[in-house]
């Protein structure tokens, strides 16, 4: 015990030998339709009906227009399952009918893969790039590697990949140099658009609520904790305005942590409450979107409490996992 | 989602239905050793060979003079590993030769039985009793039982079977009816004594360190949160000087929670604190001893965070648990 922090007995790799959860790997592709309930549901189904997949999460936002699904499994199958809601998303979306407040390139946006349990990021890259290739001959749609798979350096940001979005792709890819695809043909998918595709670490999305309908609050409050603007290491940060109807407006702080390890949630979350409190507001709630590393919420709990020399392994239901 | 409070859907139960943890039982027997360190292994060792049981934990305290295994295992396992304990440490402990600072009846001084994942706390109740018959009989020991499975229901507390300890039962059991036991010979066995066995919930054993070193301090407070007089529901607590060699000594609350989904890690924190202030001093550290649920960990960091909607299903290790 001496010899590990009480931050190395939270990280991913120990809670996967405490856990005795294997090497797996998630998916997390998005879909640009998030209005019309059934095809969300039909691409679900589709990537859901694949053998040895499990889906752990799906949600879908009206005012995005967009969808996110979360799955999990061996290599195979997840590679099966991606490639089946590929499929079945060319046939039910098309861009040239789509629009959406968040940005966008395709009707399957984005598909990054993240390793989970004891495997390694190395091998999602290696999955990513062969995932495209794939994708891109057996659909005939153009695709971008991204993050950690990216080949092109500059295209290790998402955001710079979808500059301009998928219009500007589909008037440029075929004349502008800087936006020839990674694999596939020279100009978008009649339906589809383009795909990007990835591998990435896990990561925590966390929305921070306000007590002020001031958008631009939440504006500034973004850009001071965002590593982009020189904040907070592998934080990802933007003001939105909650609009619901029959609600309050409310500025949000809308958050990616992409590398808890580096920027946990306690650590962002006392920042933000700062700066909210200098700007004579304050935190209202949180909210955590889809699934987040153990890790990250126990060491929430040690932080809290103080706790001196604590381990993943004193959770009793991580610790029993294995003794199935 | 909305038919769960937050509460709920960090409970054992739902917390066994993420991970698929089957029902298991917890054994936690107290003996009576704590400085012979080959002692303690011995018996760690003659419990951890049986075939389906797993050593989760175990510690000894040389003042106390005394030590904790905790292991688990379906029901047969986990009572032959009981019994395996209680024979070696039959033979290896005698209590005509024991002294040491924690109140105690006998070499095997208590064995709880403990509900985990979808075990109810009958079962335990039921397998304690067994338990009970068995090992009066072939260890002619006198076993008494308590907490859940107790049949008087003066002895639910183990407090009250402790009552003036190993050496009054010794001069009393023959002739007071009130210390006839439940099962087994109405004398001591000659180097073991007597044993308690009961059922009980998972507890969590919780230690509040504070900037003081006066005990006093730590007293006023135990007495001002536990139950018994007056505090709050489901907390033991008692007031101890940490004496450490190179350590100034350091008051502390000791704590055990017997029902956390009753009053929580962070509730009995907070209370503590707060009287902590109000005597000049406050909290130094915390410490977590062996195990807890880990819907009470989650809990502090939904409670922390302000977490609107959470559940422990959003915990990425423990919905993987269920899909190896």
């Amino acid at each position: 015990m001496a010899a590990h922090s009480p931050r190395e007995r939270l990280q991913a790799h120990e809670l996967a030998r405490i856990s005795g959860v294997p090497g797996l790997i998630e998916c997390v592709p998005n879909f640009s339709e998030g209005r019309r309930e059934e095809v969300v549901e039909e691409i679900v189904r589709a990537i859901g009906q694949i053998e040895g997949v499990t889906i752990l999460d799906h949600s879908r936002d009206e005012t995005h227009n967009r969808s996110v699904v979360t799955f999990a499994g061996s290599a195979e199958p997840v590679v099966k399952g991606a490639t089946a809601g590929v499929g079945r998303a060319l046939e039910l979306i098309d861009m040239e009918q789509h629009t959406g407040a968040h940005p966008r390139i395709g009707a399957v946006d984005v598909i990054p893969f993240v390793p989970l349990g004891t495997t390694r990021i190395e091998e999602c890259v290696d999955l990513a790039r062969r995932f495209g290739e794939q994708i891109a001959t057996r659909f005939d749609i153009p695709v971008y590697l991204y993050g950690e798979a990216a080949i092109r350096p500059e295209r290790k940001r998402l955001a710079d990949v979808r500059r301009g979005q998928y219009e500007t792709i589909r008037d440029e890819i075929g004349t502008n140099p800087e936006r020839a695809p990674d694999y596939g043909p020279a100009r978008t998918h009649p339906r589809g658009g383009a795909v990007a595709v990835g591998a990435r670490k896990p990561l925590i999305a966390f929305n921070i609520n306000l007590r002020t309908d001031e958008l631009a609050t939440a504006i500034r409050i973004a850009n001071t904790v965002r590593e982009s603007s020189g904040g907070m290491p592998a934080v990802q940060a933007m003001g939105v305005l909650l609009e619901n109807p029959g609600m309050p407006p409310m500025a949000q702080v809308s958050m990616n942590l992409v590398d808890w390890e580096r920027t946990g949630i306690a650590a962002v979350v006392g920042e933000v409450r700062r700066l909210a409190r200098e700007a004579g507001t304050d935190i209202d709630h949180c909210e955590l979107i889809g699934l987040a590393p153990t890790g990250a919420l126990l060491e929430v709990a040690s932080d809290t409490l103080g706790l001196r020399g604590f381990g993943a392994d004193q959770a009793l239901e991580l610790r029993l996992a294995r003794e199935r």
